[in-house]
């Protein structure tokens, strides 16, 4: 059966819409790559049944249901549903402004670009946990979400309207009963948070078997940060960092996440490219009117702080590379996130991005791919639940054109998106004047 | 024409979907109460051109245009739609969860309940700021919004994902930039922030023009509060209040918010009654499994100290219906609002059920739409746009069956709802399963 | 046994020197007021053994032990030691300088006056604690020393150098333990705590014995204030109570402090008295410079700003008289205090002033005297062992000149001080240039 | 003219009393250490006059006044007044106690061990600068004292008594003001500081011309502090320091203070040695009661987590030796300093102890005496005051018998102290029950 007529014509289910169980689904002909770093599989099979992954190899060692509906993958490749491990649902595109109506228009954007998976790292509790919840109940449509709830930052949060503002370490039990009360995934750590109430936060997460990640800027990847006790950096660190720093993080078993578009971000060099703007995944997906304002954002001449903080963000793209290359040599369990939204960096397709930039960092497109696939689920604990391509696991899975371990910006050329089991009708994801709500983002709250 | 007809017929728009303006409409044959309190005009015409009143009058009095639609008000009672001042659109109907997905819902029961404008008095800033913009720009359906954007409280906020936690009276012109940015209505100071708090982000909002509402709980009408330069108190007050104290609140120039409904909340006498489920504006909106859910609530048995709560609500219940009366008597600004989402007091409906208790308190009827009308408005500074049926106010403009002036429950027999001159197709307004998302609230937070 | 030569040829001892216990002192022939506001004894005797008033009554009531020394205190009055119950150990004299090295200084102008007991309401914490504990151990001569240690305020600390800055209520079982560490007589809630947190500090403060006392100033004996638990006010009111407001206090057996001679201060009416450089309790203690400088300050042209604050002093004072009067009338507990030093109000001296103003403002004299003696050891609870003349409790005891039952500033002609048991050598307690280390104070930290 | 003889008959004066200028004083024959790190001069002569030095060099080279005092200092070491810029004088010897009013034994203490001048690192900001201004006045007899006033802590301040609790970074100019307000020589940031905060807090400090200092325990010596902007470490690191690290510290141009004595006393080596007790500098300046305690408290068996914690200050005092030299090595500036009081540290002695320290870790004793003579005075800006024997400078003079700069337990042997000029009176400096006033301290609080 013909991928195209397959889609057009009988399209199993929008996802997260609950249905009667479809019948067995048999990718064939494909590469198989298993997101764990194994070597690419040529004519592989990947069967899946009742949501989950039933087999997978060569053809020859799958047995294939009568029932099983076939998709030919030839001249394509298989791999695992992508995960993105830092974004934040809370829309807006340019990193500061709120979109919170706007909710499906992303997470449609993420499914359409093959992220199956999300962990947002810093929101609105309330709101985070709802649309976790509703996208796990099946009542909206969008990618698993793992989240931090709101983030816990000083009495001056930085971002006032995503993090609970602690005044005192007293309060620090509270922070994590409120977490407790969200069934956060981890807890987040932010910039103003002293290094000994980062360390007190992690006592008391601990006893609630919570983690805590921790941003805090330019000392991402510092040691005195690692001694607190924390689980991982929300980024690659942007900082010099010498052996006995890469040293102590091995030791101390903490990870981070990559997060090098963001930085490509505030470069601006994404920005100012042509290319972003023929790209199918962003155009796709994206209301005109943004991208109109964007053009209009990489065009405005910048005033000389800006310049500045432009060029310096170019170096911090080349460290961030390094160290993630040196992170990665050493053992640091590390994984791909993005930080979307931020000019440029666009939900679903920032993720192909940040495999591109990894890359070109250094790693080899099979350890780009591990890292939003196996060593995402890895990160946060769920890769006996999703993340690679091995029986048992949830069936989030991609066919795309080409041979992205060989060319890593072929991951972009999705063809099909199973989430769960169930394949996706992409075109009922793309924006669409018509259906899409239309809403603007309200400005945000940023005191750096 | 017959107004059935007319609503199956000829809808002229959904409310809030930009259109070509609609022709003039005339509402005949009425009787007309003008929201100011003034005498019920029998026979009244209220001419609506371009989502502005452009005459009120005894029918002589008004020339009626030749392409104007005429609706037929006979035996019915025109007047202003209706204001709840109190109010909070983070939805999960009990007070504390939240559903901000299923934010239609809400603004939807609203609109059906003839509730043309809404003062929410704490929310989620980004979240309540979108929603306000996006009724305003007719994206979203639902009543006209004001905010206070999120409550101002201590470092230990009550409502911690409602409110901005303020530990120094350094942080507070912080506080009001912040409002500032957002546009918001009014600030609205906590139950946590001293009096010399209180009185700083009174001066501090005043040098921005904006004014400071408070809610302190029992503290409320204190004229320890007063002084402090706080335009209202968001509730009326529960407890004794002297001649003094209410001197106090009307030398100061100091406005109350009804709110008797959420004490009706507390004494659970409104939620033990099987009327309630009865009720078409309840009924009409509000999804089966939330009535089932209240009906276990209202069944289940209650802890001693739950108990002894619930009492003291229904002392604070008749002491805050007193000091309406005595409010009012003094001249004092009062306007109507009911705190809903609570158990038992439902968006739109909950605003009737406060009408009816402030006329058990001792108020006329007219008096009491008054509160909800004309007042509320002249508390929102807005009287000059939209709150009483007067040219070249906004034409929000109900009908309903029976004589309100003389039997309070009668605005609870809507027919028609007419915001910024187009009648709602109350049929949409609804609840239908097969149109609403089905979202479920998660679990909110709050320490008092 | 003539006085003059009793304390020239043989005083005992230096207060606070211990010694072998001296021979039975019996003061004889003179009136003798009990501090409980009984009638005046003429010709009673106070008989004195191992430091604790063994027999007071008319002469023929008490058997005079043979080895007594016996003082004729003929035409004066015997009445109990005095205390001051709202004081700043803290030095200065201008209410915000400090002078901690000068300490000996204004405890001696203390024990000069009759002072013989004193609440520091407010002080830093190792300080005051260090000096109540030398004096009790007859290290440093002073009055008996009850104290708060430091404040509790807010993070915004009013008296940054006087009180712990309470950012969290979570931090109010933190500032109890402080208190129980330095083991407090009471803990002092400050002007800028909320009503919430007060009353959680009563809460914390209970579970360890501790009560709170609070300043808020105009607030003070605010209805709201009473509500939340607090034992008293460290000041009179100022503000017009209704008969509802002294009924609170009543009903919640909350106590206040006089301080009536502050707000002369404030008032600037004493500064401007010439006569106060003539009272021997103030020439015999002070500095000639401060003196000078005191000339100097009373001679300053106000601002404008300063002008309207004096005046509104005058006012605060009479209300101040005034609430006393209710209160008393009132049957509520109220207790002589000054808050020393401030410009005018000495220590020492300043009681008498008060007592003065008391009578002034309606008290007969024997009530003022009343309020000084056994209503402030009530106060502390602590009137089981000083504060009036009664068997056993300990023998603080004055004799005066005159008759301040009928002329209240006879308080002041005193000629002799007992303290548990000794008489004080008041040569060595005048200001002896000498002797004295010359300190100057530095100046205090004071943000309103 | 013998020196003993000088002491005994003719006393110039009291140190800090002010009187007629002595005449000159030409200190003899010595081997004069210029405080700078210069060769020793043999037969040296000092030459003082109104307090100054007025010529220092070979015999040859100074010409003699006819008036001139002289002192033979013969097989004798002349070398500046040593500074101690680590001190707490808040008394309590065991580091957390205080004894307030006990001040004038410690400053003797201090001055009777040739210790002319000492930098308080933080105390009741009141108190330290009524002792920096009543010792500069001549009216308390102490060294020279610089002070940060109270520290700046996080709300929750590890020395609650100690440091001004900061919840928002919108305080810190108020923290900065009040530095100013007392004329502090320096602000300290202590270790519940965010980094984030210290950088404001240098930033604001800059703007009032004010240093900051730091502790923040083991993060001394961090390059994440260092990047904060701050002057420089109250306290010599004890993690293991890389190249790198001291290079960060240099190119910032940041200062540490030695402080091993304190890790001495935490490794309790120095309280378990019986010579502690026969050293004249301990034993002529310290009360019989307390070195009775110190015996009790080193011979108490330790709790394992106390055990523990010795053997990990062993590790420290190992670690802070080995980075004092490589700070030297790499040009950065080091100061000498005690941390006293703290169990075994004591004041005046315990900097004896700190050079011997030094020595031990791999300085030269001329090296060690340079970093409490001019480089103390280097980093608190004075070396144009005092510090070194420099013509122009203030005469802080030591005579000690043998050669410190071969032996450096010989800088205990002292002589002669001069401060200012003036001679002290050495004897008059030692611990005398019957002139000391006996007082005990009172607990302090500390909340690591």
């Amino acid at each position: 059966m013909h991928l195209r007529a397959l889609t057009l014509a009988a399209v199993l289910a929008a996802a997260g819409v609950p249905a009667a169980e479809p019948p067995p689904l048999a990718i064939v002909h494909g590469t198989v790559l298993d997101g764990l770093g194994g070597p690419p599989v040529p004519d592989g099979v990947v069967l899946i049944r009742n949501g989950r992954i039933e087999a997978v190899g060569p053809a020859a060692s799958v047995s294939m249901p009568k029932d099983a509906q076939v998709i030919d993958a030839r001249g394509k490749t298989v791999l695992p549903g992508l995960a993105d491990l830092h974004v934040h649902l809370q829309g807006g595109w340019n990193g500061i402004d709120n979109d919170l109506l706007g909710y499906q228009r992303y997470l449609d954007a993420l499914l359409y670009a093959g992220v199956t998976t999300v962990f947002d790292t810093g929101n609105y509790a309330p709101f985070i946990l709802q649309l976790r919840q509703e996208v796990a109940a099946g009542r909206v449509r969008g990618p698993r979400i793992y989240c931090v709830g709101a983030m816990v930052d000083s009495a001056d949060a930085a971002w006032p309207d995503l993090a609970y503002a602690v005044s005192s370490r007293a309060l620090l039990p509270e922070m994590v009963r409120r977490g407790k009360h969200g069934r956060v995934d981890m807890l987040k750590g932010y910039v103003n948070l002293s290094d000994r109430m980062l360390r007190r936060l992690v006592d008391e997460a601990r006893r609630e078997n919570l983690r805590v990640v921790v941003d805090q800027w330019d000392r991402n990847g510092s040691p005195d940060l690692v001694a607190t006790g924390v689980a991982g950096f929300a980024h690659m660190p942007t900082r010099r960092m010498s052996d006995d720093d890469v040293r102590a993080m091995k030791q101390a078993n903490v990870f981070a996440v990559t997060t090098l578009t963001v930085r490509e971000s505030f470069a601006r060099t994404r920005l100012a490219d042509p290319a972003l703007h023929a790209e199918p995944l962003v155009t796709d997906t994206t209301p005109p009117w943004f991208l109109a304002e964007l053009r209009t954002e990489a065009a405005r001449p910048l005033a000389s702080t800006e310049a500045a903080a432009r060029d310096a963000a170019a170096g911090a793209l080349e460290e961030a590379g390094r160290n993630a290359v040196k992170l990665l040599a050493a053992g640091v369990l590390v994984a791909a996130g993005t930080d979307a939204p931020y000019p440029g960096v666009f939900q679903g397709e920032g993720l192909h991005r940040e495999l591109e930039l990894l890359v070109a960092a250094g790693l080899s497109p099979l350890q780009a791919i591990r890292l939003a696939t196996h060593d995402a689920a890895r990160l946060l604990q769920a890769d006996g639940e999703w993340g690679s391509l091995r029986p048992g696991l949830k069936a989030d899975v991609l066919v795309v054109a080409g041979r992205p371990h060989e060319r890593i910006s072929d991951t972009r050329r999705i063809e099909l998106v199973v989430k769960e089991g169930r394949v996706l009708d992409r075109a009922s994801l793309r924006f669409d004047a018509r259906r899409d709500g239309g809403h603007r983002a309200v400005p945000g709250l940023f005191n750096p």
